[in-house]
C-alpha cells in the first residue's frame, strides 16, 4: 500500500522540479522559499518568483498538514472521521506580458483515521488574450495525459473543470478551463496506484505545458492597452479566488497561512468601473470567447 | 406612517446630495450615473467617479428594489415572508493620495408583506495611514450623532462596527471602525419616525465629515512607497470586500448588477507576497495600531 510519506514526498520533489523548470524558462529570478509549521500539525514550504522576466509574481506551494477533524468539516465532506492527513502542491503563475497567460495547477491527497482516502486535482488555464491554437493545444497536452489512463477521464474532468472554474456573477468562466478531479479513491476507477500514476502525471505535464506557453508568448510587444485589459482579467481571477475557490475559502477559514493561500493573488489587479472592451477589439474577441463557453476540443 | 416611498424618496435625494459635496470638494471630476433596472424588480442609480484629483475612483450607489422572499432567504433572516422591498445608499471612496482614507457608509431600510421592518447601516474608515487625530476625531463625530439619539448607540454600533469590519483571517480590522447597525426596528429603540430620523443624520454626517478629511489630506506629498503602501491596504479591503461584507455577498448571490455592487473596489489594489513593512516605519506604526484593536475615544 502507498502510504501518506511517499505522496508527501513525491509532492516535495515535484515542487521542486517545477521551480526549476519555470526559473530557467523565466531567466531573470530565483524563487524565494518560506517554511512554515501549521499551529495544528504538519506544514510546508512556500516557493514565490517575484519580478522575473516572464513571472510577475508566481508561487508554488507544497504542503503536508495533519489534525483533528472538527464537526463542520465532518458535516461539509461528508465524513465521520476523527484524524486528517492532507498533503498537495498548489501553483498559480501571473506572468507579467499580457500575451502569457496565468495558469494554475493543483495536486492533491487527503486520507483520514477512518481509511477513507482520495485524490483530487486540476489544470486550467486562464489566458489574458485567448489563442484559439495555443487553447486547442493545452486541452489536447490534458487529453493525452487523461487518455493514458482511462478514455472518460478527459470528458468528465473537463466538464467538472466547466462547471468548478466558473465565475458565477460574471456569468463567465475564469479562462478557457481544463481539468479537474477530486475524491478518485478505489474502485471502478483504479487502484490507489493507477491513481497516483495518474495524479504524478498531471503533475508532471504542467511544467513543459506552461514553459511552452512562456517561450512562444514571453517576446511579444504589448501595449497600455494591454496591460490595462490584465489587470482587469486579473481583477476578475482574485474575485473567482476569494468568492468561489474552495481551497482558498478552507485555507482562510481554518486559520491556515495567510501569506501561503494568497499568494494566487497578483502583483496587482484593477477594478475600472463598467470597463467595456472597444468593439471588434482583441479584449472584446476575448470576452466574446469567454461568453461563448466554447469546447476547445 | 412613514412609507416606503418617503424613504426611498429621500434616500434618492441624499445620494445627489453627496455627489455634489464629494465633487466641489474634488474639483476634478464629475460623477457619471448609470440608471439600471432589476429583472426581478425596482432598480437604482448608480454614480462613480473615476480619477478625479482627488478620488481615483468612488461610488455612490442608491438603489430600490422588491421581489419575492424565497426559502433561503427567509431562512437567513430568520423572517417568513413572501414579499420584500429594500432601499438604500451604498458609497465606497477610493482616493489617489495615500494620505486621503478609504471610507465606506451605508443606510438602508428594508420591510417585508408581513408588516416588519428595519433600518440598517454603518460608517467606517479605512486610513492607508493612521493619524491619532484624525481617528478621534472621526468617531467624536460619529458620537455625536449617536447621543443626540440614544447614548447607547455609539458603544453598541461602534462594537458591532469592530465586530462587524474585521478581516479574520488578517486577524486586524479593515480600518478605525466606527459604527454599524442593523434591525433597528420600533421599540425600546424608538419610533419609526425617530429611527428614521438617526438615519437621515447619519447619512448627513458623511458629506461633512468625509470632505474635511479630503481637504486635510489632498495636498500632503507622497512617495512611491505611500503607494505601494496604499496598494497593499487597497488588497486588504479587496479581501473584505469579497470575503465578508454581507451586502456584497447578497449581491452577488442574488444576481445583482455586478458592476454597482463591485463598485466598492479600487482602481488598483496588489498583492505583494509576504509584504512586511521596515520596522519603525510609518506603515509599521500602521500596522500595529490595526493589530493592537485600540479604541479611538
Amino acid at each position: 500500500m502507498i502510504s501518506r510519506e511517499e505522496i508527501a514526498g513525491y509532492f516535495k520533489k515535484l515542487q521542486l522540479q517545477i521551480c526549476a523548470a519555470i526559473e530557467q524558462e523565466d531567466g531573470g529570478a530565483a524563487f524565494q522559499s518560506d517554511v512554515w509549521d501549521r499551529p495544528g500539525g504538519g506544514g510546508g514550504i512556500t516557493r514565490v518568483l517575484q519580478n522575473g522576466n516572464v513571472i510577475e509574481k508566481g508561487g508554488v506551494n507544497f504542503s503536508a498538514v495533519h489534525g483533528e477533524m472538527n464537526a463542520a468539516v465532518n458535516e461539509n465532506l461528508g465524513t465521520k472521521a476523527d484524524a486528517f492527513f492532507a498533503t498537495g502542491v498548489s501553483i498559480v503563475m501571473h506572468p507579467s506580458n499580457p500575451f502569457v497567460p496565468i495558469i494554475h495547477m493543483n495536486v492533491r491527497y487527503f486520507e483520514m483515521d477512518n481509511g477513507q482516502w482520495w485524490f483530487g486535482g486540476g489544470i486550467d488555464l486562464t489566458p489574458h488574450y485567448i489563442n484559439e491554437d495555443e487553447a486547442k493545444w493545452f486541452h489536447q497536452q490534458l487529453k493525452e495525459v487523461c487518455d493514458r489512463h482511462d478514455e472518460n477521464h478527459y470528458p468528465r474532468f473537463r466538464d467538472w473543470a466547466e462547471t468548478y472554474f466558473y465565475n458565477r456573477h460574471r456569468k463567465q468562466p475564469r479562462g478557457i478551463g481544463g481539468i479537474f478531479f477530486d475524491r478518485l479513491t478505489a474502485g471502478d476507477e483504479g487502484s490507489k496506484g493507477t491513481l497516483f500514476q495518474f495524479v504524478k502525471e498531471v503533475g508532471e505535464t504542467f511544467a513543459p505545458v506552461y514553459t511552452h506557453l512562456m517561450h512562444l508568448n514571453k517576446n511579444k510587444p504589448y501595449n497600455d492597452a494591454n496591460k490595462q485589459w490584465q489587470l482587469v482579467r486579473r481583477g476578475h481571477y482574485v474575485e473567482f479566488n476569494l468568492v468561489y475557490d474552495r481551497g482558498t475559502k478552507f485555507g482562510l477559514e481554518t486559520d491556515g497561512r495567510v501569506e501561503s493561500i494568497l499568494m494566487s493573488l497578483p502583483l496587482q489587479a484593477g477594478w475600472p468601473y463598467n470597463f467595456q472592451p472597444i468593439a471588434g477589439s482583441d479584449e472584446a474577441k476575448t470576452k466574446e470567447w469567454l461568453q461563448s463557453n466554447h469546447r476547445w476540443l
